[in-house]
């Protein structure tokens, strides 16, 4: 496994599906865990320390309100730590800020809200830099966003 | 010691100050610990363990930015945890969002934005739940404490 | 009763169940009350007078909007007073803002909005403090919490 | 007296000169009162019945925070009472929020964040509806206003 | 007439008719305007004038987004102005914080978002400085309240 | 005069300099007024007319606080209206809002708090528009401002 | 074509028709691009040549979420920018600042949120400032818009 | 050079000195430039394919107000971008904004608002996927940390 994923409560499945599917696009291998800071913290830690030892490179964790997942993690790694704040609440913003105001020593990459795909990509960014075919692919996949982008939406649209 | 005081930075001292006053004024003995749920957990978790073994009720933690400190104890021990926002960033949003928006199971009790005072009196009131002394005195200090504005207020002011 | 639970408005019923069946699991006695701090004022003093007379130690109160009920509460008696903010409008911001900004020297232990279930476990807690079989089901609860998250997410979930 | 002034600590003493400043401007009976809706609920009651009987016709409150004063004294009178926002904390939100999001039929006029000059003018405008003098004093004044406007501004200004 | 109230949009006819149910409970006499500070100024001005000739002494006034009709009326009359900050966009925030917080000197009586009831209670309020059988009836609505409020939600609720 | 900058308020002077700054790097005749859309509505209205006469093509208002200043000079004139939200209060947000959230139909150009000097520039590049000297000036300062920043920042700081 | 409408995404067609429905109630030209400029930064460029080349005189850009797409623009010519704002998330205010708060010399006139209408009127606004016909249409139109709108809401509504 | 520094203005200096600051501390080679997004685009790209041919695996970039050069450099380069909000308006919320709620495929690492070091820090763990021996001095740097901590904070402080 390169990439673990980690989320706080079964309903947060869907939201946090967005991360398997760009992995999945790159064929990079990942596990998911349902896992929360709060509830099992102990399972929490010993689950790190097993996909450690799996080989597992970047972490992505996902959680809404006191969104306390990705920091909790942060401070028991030294792996990057991708965090997805979700919208439970407040429009996410009790999310976001529990997640990306992270105090000095112990970030966490937050991508956008409820933004879980963004957080796969960008562990694909972090894999590339030791893993040139990867690189490639990802280059690869620009182009083609941009071709397709180009090709789906032409020379101008009827508004 | 009745009241175990958290706080994660040396920095905030002066704004958890007024948790230790407010004990103070009772001659409820606590003590305070500088302790970051996410440089230090482990030593965190065994100051938790410590403290109950010592015979303390009620913990206050205060925290700014992405303030998991108070949540994560909560989620340590069944002993009453209440949370003092630290405004660092954002007129201490941040702060109160990530400790007040606790998940299902694990509440923090919340005070106002940098109010630790209003953590030490609430712990007050949970200890005199079975201190009938110390309730004797909580009501005599409200007691008190309208005497005293009214007679330093008076009967209306120059304005 | 150990705890009664007071709020403003019949349309609040559902969001503070969440208090009554927490506390519902535990076997601990509450009462519910519908008083508003504004329509009210004389009837939800005689109420606190009352509800203290009965026995009851720990105050739940849930209010919406500008939400006073659960300060006003909390100037009246020395019962610690746990605030639920109601999400009425403002994504339930107003009642936040008004029940955990409390001024000096009368605080209320404010959970998550609409969070009344956190509410009656904070009270809960409170309880335990003198009641040390109440605290052994807690310490239960939280490890039979534990298990069944364990049990129920295994080692790993489909993604 | 024709208004009184109320705001709860003496800290809020010159965020609130300005509604005096308002009233004596038109030669308008007024008394100012330090009392608190948490910390001094019974006098808080009986100045407002006193104020009445004395002929108060519009009450004036301050508040910063939790802002329940203006709240609770509209719940304890039908005068028209004017809500005046004190920035205490979070640019005054918390204290805008906690005055103007008062629940039906309990209503407080309020003010913009710790103009308590617009308090004053505005229960001037309400004394006027049964005062012809008053009124046409106020005529005057906006006439004077603008005057004053346009021969301080003049033609158009340098920049 | 007693009472003017003006809205911007015939849109907003739902969240206004709450003023115009106030003043019915009590048979006081108003009109309703449909009338933009924007569109057409002059006809507002006119309209302002006519009201006044026609014996209007508070004028209630609604809008959403940046909702200067409250505002604008204001500049133009001194009597007192009610503003109805209308939810179209940000939860109220830009409509609330557009008519709250004017400048010096042109108050205007703001009441909760979309609570326009409040707005006919507090005109009904500045009536009744001057008409005591209505001052008569507003204590008695209130007294009824608190009697309907009591026999409604009797001795405590099942919860 | 080629613009009209209005502002509504002598101690606005130091924040609307910046559009008389960047007006004044190109020569583009411009004239100020200090005017309040609820101070002097009538006189506002008659400057607009005159500018208007003498071939003012752009106006540039700013105004903090419940800001209507632009929004009522836009509800005056099919020429362009530039705002200025100035912050007074709440980080100049209450102000921005006033100002862009404008109904259908009148809109006002809005630029960021306080950053006057970029209604400067937006009115230049409007002018431009049917000034093809001008136009030739503003891709000059582009340019301009180009290698300057290159020439200043070089090929990298220290840091 | 005179307008060039610039949006990032197929789903925001909806919200951005409005631009397109004000410019055709004029009949001027214009043309509508889905480009992003994150994902087609070139083509995008190499666009807003081409629509200068065409003779566009004005650029309106919408965009959601971190909204880029009006100040990248701006970067890339000097003919005016509108922004428009869409509410992708957080109500609209990421989008919001995004596109106002841009840096000292390259303004975006931003409108309301989903206000894409008020984004082709102002276009026709600038337009107008060399077009003496479009400029009587405009005046025309606000004329309508008054008589209709006193039409049609008439001398006073039901409420 | 491993790492590259990008920011916006110079007046950003300081705040950005932090990222710098984390990397010396590793001794890991750095280069910083201050380039703009808006002001000098073609400049930016430019030194972005500079530093990719140098080496370049990180790069780090700071902006404030409508931060627009994390997401820009982020749509020109599949290496992973870390972006710093940078408090210059509205406590730095426009930043943040701007900056984490980036759309689909383009992800930017948001760290904290001012968390410059953080962005150094996260930078490092990056590069150590690749580098064993930086992997082992992160480790040991939390090691130190930790034991930095323990032992300024002692077994407790005075309060």
């Amino acid at each position: 496994m390169k990439v673990a994923i980690f989320f706080g409560s079964k309903s947060d499945t869907e939201v946090m599906r967005g991360a398997a599917n760009a992995l999945k696009e790159f064929n990079v291998d990942y596990k998911a865990f349902i896992l929360s800071a709060h509830r099992v913290p102990e399972k929490l830690e010993e689950t790190i320390e097993m996909v450690e030892k799996e080989g597992c490179e970047v972490i992505i964790a996902g959680a809404g309100l006191a969104a306390h997942l990705p920091g909790v993690i942060a401070s028991k790694t030294i792996l990057p730590v991708i965090g997805v704040p979700i919208n439970a609440a407040l429009n996410g913003l009790d999310s976001l800020y529990s997640i990306v105001q992270m105090p000095k020593s112990i970030p966490v990459a937050t991508v956008g809200i409820n933004n879980s795909y963004n957080a796969g990509m960008l562990a694909l960014q972090m894999l590339a830099l030791k893993d040139k075919e990867l690189r490639g692919r990802l280059i690869e996949f620009r182009n083609n966003m941009k071709k397709n982008f180009i090709d789906e939406n032409g020379e101008g649209v009827e508004l």
